[in-house]
């Protein structure tokens, strides 16, 4: 019997000790020098050289927050960009953050139906149909989803993820300025009551209604679902209703530091009980070398030891409230 | 001046005379085992080798079709099960339909916001930063997003298509049987006012009325917009309110075939002139060799000449109102 994802997380989050999860989001213009050099000097400068240069700082960073936290979140759409050198990259960076015993969330935002969707769950949760053998094609624990396609999108993802010991985080109030363009739409009463006094009910209230079903058929010894929500700390506001009527359901939380959240508006991501939400922060730590209030401190090779240096600090401005 | 997308796919189908879309969804276990045997002798039984097969079926398939249809359809799902080596045969597959003056719609429904969406749009639409140059990874024509996320999700994807004369198709109605979870959901009178004569907005109504502006200022010559619509065939009735109130907007209709639809529950999603849809058709196509119909014609290793027999007859059913 496989570990259930959802215990295997919190067990990490009590671990560590904190909530706070690293995004793995490379950019081949802010790699420092040190690397690129070193990489192009034995590969030349094509896609193949710019996929290597992303392995190796993503290792360094790895290296230098493992002990400090539970999960990473490597973000495919920066790896996808250097095409079949780039996925190489991010299988190789996955299973190095596997490796040293982190959660793995590939931040992949998928979604689609039938056969077509129950293909991307084997890729990224399951086994893969290799000739006569079943085998894994990446090594991460959970991946995000986008539920436009209604419970066709998510069920192969979640079914996939229950055979496995594996874990989904779908989208349900995004960070973004626009997430309300769909997301924020007050439904007719007759589709049901929503989570404020008024009574009327939202998109992302409805889609927190359903998510809330389609998960509660897989929750783990610590009390939360296998099925958890992408919920955006720059919407508090909205966050608190969700928190208050998911109360099994893990948040996975965008929007900290460059997007412009403090670790006040993440606050009520969080159960009374300081459970129940990941706090995911990318470029202010991968980039902190970059930062004011480190490029002093830190020599642009010093990437690694600034990126824990901000993960540390991270890690006490969410220290008061969550563990 | 980029030729505008709109125009290049219009052109295409005058020119093949067709709406006919070939989908290119391998599954290793319906490769013929002619291809299987020759490949693995070569490579072994790796993801490697799965990754050989998929571009040499899929190459076949292309030849055979290339006179017959103006565009192809590769679905990423079935590709990214084999990891880097997936990725691999996607690139190859989409260049080498495209070297066969095929456009090339890649099936990815990539969604998220900001730069990453930028880096998906440019990974799949544009140009990427390699060192000192800009290189396209992918060669395609148009890709498919999902809408979940509002303008920010779009946006970055229309920018660059825009900039690179590319397309995007974006999900409406979609196909599948809970599409309506979310989609089909009324709202609040005070949104604003939908298609029928009651004047209820329903959620994909209102994504039809932001299609419709965000896809507004960047239309071709032909008419069409290069944001373009997927609208599932099994929904024949909503398609038709919805082709009624997006006159400029290109459909990409998936669902005819294997998902139950037939060329008259497509007919809706064309505007009266014949022009407007493209139609998709993948297992039933590609793996026509193994259809009732068409098995005691052709041997498997005789796929590729099923596949053509499979196109020309779904171009009969749809040459009487569509052109």
């Amino acid at each position: 019997m496989k570990e259930h994802f959802s215990d295997l997380l919190m067990a990490a989050v009590a671990k560590k000790g904190t909530p706070v999860c690293v995004g793995l989001d490379p950019r081949l213009s802010l790699i420092p020098d040190v690397i690129k050099d070193r990489v192009c000097a034995r590969l030349g400068e094509g896609r193949e050289a710019a996929a290597h240069c992303f392995v190796e700082f993503c290792k360094e960073i790895v290296d230098a927050v493992a002990d400090l936290v539970p999960c990473v979140k490597p973000q495919s759409a920066f790896f996808e960009q250097y095409g079949h050198f780039g996925v190489w990259a991010f299988e190789e960076v996955c299973k190095y953050a596997d490796s040293k015993g982190l959660i793995v969330i590939g931040d992949l935002k998928r979604n689609d139906i039938g056969s077509t969707a129950e293909a991307y769950a084997k890729a990224y949760l399951g086994e893969v149909e290799v000739f006569d053998e079943f085998l894994p094609s990446f090594y991460m624990h959970a991946i995000t989803v986008s539920p436009y396609l209604g419970y066709d999108g998510i069920k192969p993802f979640t079914d996939v993820a229950r055979a496995h010991g594996k874990g989904v985080f779908m989208l349900l109030k995004t960070s973004n300025v626009s997430s309300g363009d769909l997301q924020d739409q007050l439904l007719d009463a007759a589709v049901g009551k929503g989570f404020g006094s008024d009574g009327r009910m939202k998109n992302y209230e409805l889609m927190a209604h359903l998510l809330e079903s389609w998960g509660s058929d897989d929750v783990g010894e610590c009390g939360f679902s296998s099925l958890g929500a992408v919920v955006g700390a720059t919407y508090p506001a909205q966050a608190k209703e969700l928190r208050k009527h998911l109360p099994e359901t893990i948040f996975l939380v965008p929007g900290y530091g460059a997007q412009g959240a403090t670790a006040e508006d993440v606050r009520p991501c969080f159960r009374e009980d300081g459970r129940g939400a990941i706090v995911n922060s990318s470029r202010d730590i991968i980039f902190a070398y970059q930062r004011e209030a480190y490029r002093d401190r830190f020599a642009p090779q010093d990437f690694a030891m600034a990126a824990r240096a901000a993960t540390e600090a991270m890690v006490v401005d969410f220290a008061s409230f969550a563990g």
